[in-house]
């Protein structure tokens, strides 16, 4: 008789947009006329730029001709986007990459997910608190997490990113393993500056300490003193796997490409005392249980690369940010304290005279028929905020603003 | 200190492919101007039918416009693509699923590969002999196959298919949890009569064992006697998964998609005494690691259904069923014992002679500049034989065939 992965009973549902699209819905048919604007929504909203559709309407003509087909293509994706991406994304920086160090895939959700397959069950993981869930449900689907109590599990790290350390969490204070950092922070739209993501890199170095860097909304950073990837800090190929995604930098979500660098550096050591390549694992990995991203999507990818995907590219996040300054300004004045929006597409709005995010979240839908994300549903600490998000369209920011200040705190 | 999942170290690099090109290599090398024909080619060579072409190019038409933009799709795909399969692959044979049991996703490698992470490690796990390595690198992967002694994994149970059973496993002596059924069959092309799909149904339901059913070839089929949809068993959907690939069945092997079916009522006993859906599980298995298939792979994928797109498809299939004919009445006349081909693209030769699979290929390569895949590399029952594919060219099988006709053996 079959048997289960016991683990995934142990996962909670994750109710948190469930529970928003309950309280809307429920909203919308008490006031039928109200025009509710989400600033919730974590999608883009804008087009695929010019660039990327002319590469992908030209890789589906190749499918239409034999000289031209291509079928099954490397698991590791295709050495034209390879290339690509390390002459772009990482030589400018300094940063040196060869191109077995760079796996194409339909996206930094799968990578991030899968990524736990070549661990062991007994690693300690540390997240930042508020979190991206994927990180935490995959290990929990893979046994390392513990037993959920209140929402927390007891075998997780949580490090608390909080108004008093700036959204900075503090190196973990006990031992641990894995930790995973996203910066530009998801929800919280913080950044870490390079000086302070020395300070994880050789805390990595020197406690043999793995860290999965997901560097999603890299293409926000605006600021010299960010860096775009964990490898423009010495040291970090030998600690570091960086997951980086095209979904919000080019309005991929639904065309899925993104990619993760597993360097050859990074290895850890086996229980027969050998020095592992997590890289010769993580391909293993991927030529077993992946065929290769789709080649449309690579094109499609390939093509931000040029100097006309370039500017197209840049001109939409410069559109999104631009909603976030907006928003964040409008709300200061108002007399928020707002975090985040500044190189990242979401701000982190600390709620009124204290008020738990939910009653918050009650407060906007009611009185302005605005709908953000509660903070806490990213995790404890992010009890008294409110997440708001720039993909939106900038007419409705104006209008929201408009809503906003009308409501009488 | 991060530790490894150590079940990566014990899998055997899978040299077959390895092996046969470094070959084929070296005679490229001391014959330059050898004409080197390869039967041995797993993927499709003609080009996408044009309906799907021009799903594709509207789909990204739709990226184009804020109107018609695509973000984040469902992660069990786009309704339009389940219903579509639901109404066509399923409903004109007799099978009725719901659409929440259908699962599009990347493609049967991905699907075969990650449906591990729902089950318990210690299933015990049977696999047909030939088979598909992936069945059994990922059960490896995930630590349910014991140790590797000599090629062959301790915690496996390998179902012979040879000439003797007509290439029909026989049900398992030992208990088992999980039985691994590709059907028409990689690599042997050879299929399983609804009578005899019904034994293994029967012996699934009465001993509680998984059946996952991969069907990529299905396809192919032309005899009505073979079951397209082990749901066309009665009681199957009690016991079995389903894998269907577009990659065969319509080019997309670079276009990357493909689905998977968990019925309802296909439940699992819990430690908890409880019966749990396995369908809940997989849902939430692809919820939190997957974020759905492209948005132009489903559009294309959905055109596979329109009338033209049958047409297309059926006739490219038809292509591809005629190279293997041809070519297996061409081998039967000059004396070979060829199998398979009939409902799949795969033709399971006999070596002349009593020669091992290696030294055949050799000959072929020797004598004829063609390459086959040698039938060992499936597994310790395919030693004896070679297998050819059907995916090339016509005029390749023509020559081929000329160049066999001159081998004395």
């Amino acid at each position: 008789m079959a048997t289960l992965n016991e683990n995934f009973l142990k996962l909670q549902s994750n109710y948190l947009f469930a529970d928003i699209a309950k309280r809307v819905k429920a909203f919308k048919a008490q006031n039928p006329d109200a025009k509710v604007i989400s600033l919730g929504i974590g999608d883009v909203t804008q087009p695929i730029c010019d660039a990327s559709l002319a590469a992908m309407h030209k890789a589906v003509d190749d499918l239409a001709q034999k000289q031209s087909f291509r079928g099954y293509g490397p698991e590791q994706g295709y050495d034209f986007l390879i290339e690509a991406i390390i002459k772009n994304d990482y030589e400018p920086r300094g940063v040196q990459l060869k191109t077995t160090e760079v796996f194409v895939s339909d996206g930094a959700k799968s990578d991030t997910g899968n990524i736990g397959d070549i661990f062991g069950t007994d690693n300690k993981i540390a997240v930042t608190d508020p979190v991206y869930p994927v990180y935490i449900d995959t290990n929990a689907m893979a046994g390392r997490t513990g037993i959920n109590v209140g929402g927390l599990w007891t075998n997780i790290v949580y490090l608390p990113c909080t108004e008093e350390n700036n959204f900075l969490p503090k190196l973990p204070h006990v031992p641990v393993d894995i930790v995973y950092l996203c910066y530009p922070n998801n929800p919280s739209g913080t950044v870490m500056k390079k000086t302070e993501l020395k300070k994880w890199v050789d805390y990595a170095i020197a406690n043999q300490v793995i860290i999965m860097y997901d560097a999603a909304y890299e293409a926000f950073i605006r600021d010299e003193e960010v860096a775009h990837s964990i490898y423009e800090i010495e040291g970090a190929k030998k600690v570091a796997i960086e997951f980086r995604s095209y979904s919000k930098t080019a309005g991929f979500t639904g065309v899925r490409c993104g990619y993760t660098v597993v360097p050859e550096e990074l290895t850890v050591i086996a229980e027969n005392g050998e020095r592992v390549q997590l890289n010769k694992l993580w391909n293993r990995r991927q030529c077993t249980k992946f065929n290769g991203a789709s080649y449309i999507s690579q094109r499609g990818a390939e093509a931000i690369y040029t100097p006309e995907g370039k500017a197209q590219t840049r001109a939409t996040i410069d559109y999104y940010l631009a909603n976030a300054m907006y928003l964040k300004t409008e709300l200061q004045k108002m007399g928020y304290t707002v975090y985040g929006g500044d190189n990242a597409p979401y701000l982190w709005v600390k709620t009124p005279n204290g008020m738990k995010s939910w009653d918050f979240f009650d407060l906007l839908l009611n009185k302005a028929h605005l709908v953000g994300t509660p903070g806490v549903g990213f995790g404890p600490s992010g009890e008294g905020y409110i997440r708001f998000t720039a993909f939106g369209e900038k007419e409705n920011y104006i209008e929201a603003v408009s809503r906003l200040q009308q409501i009488e705190l």
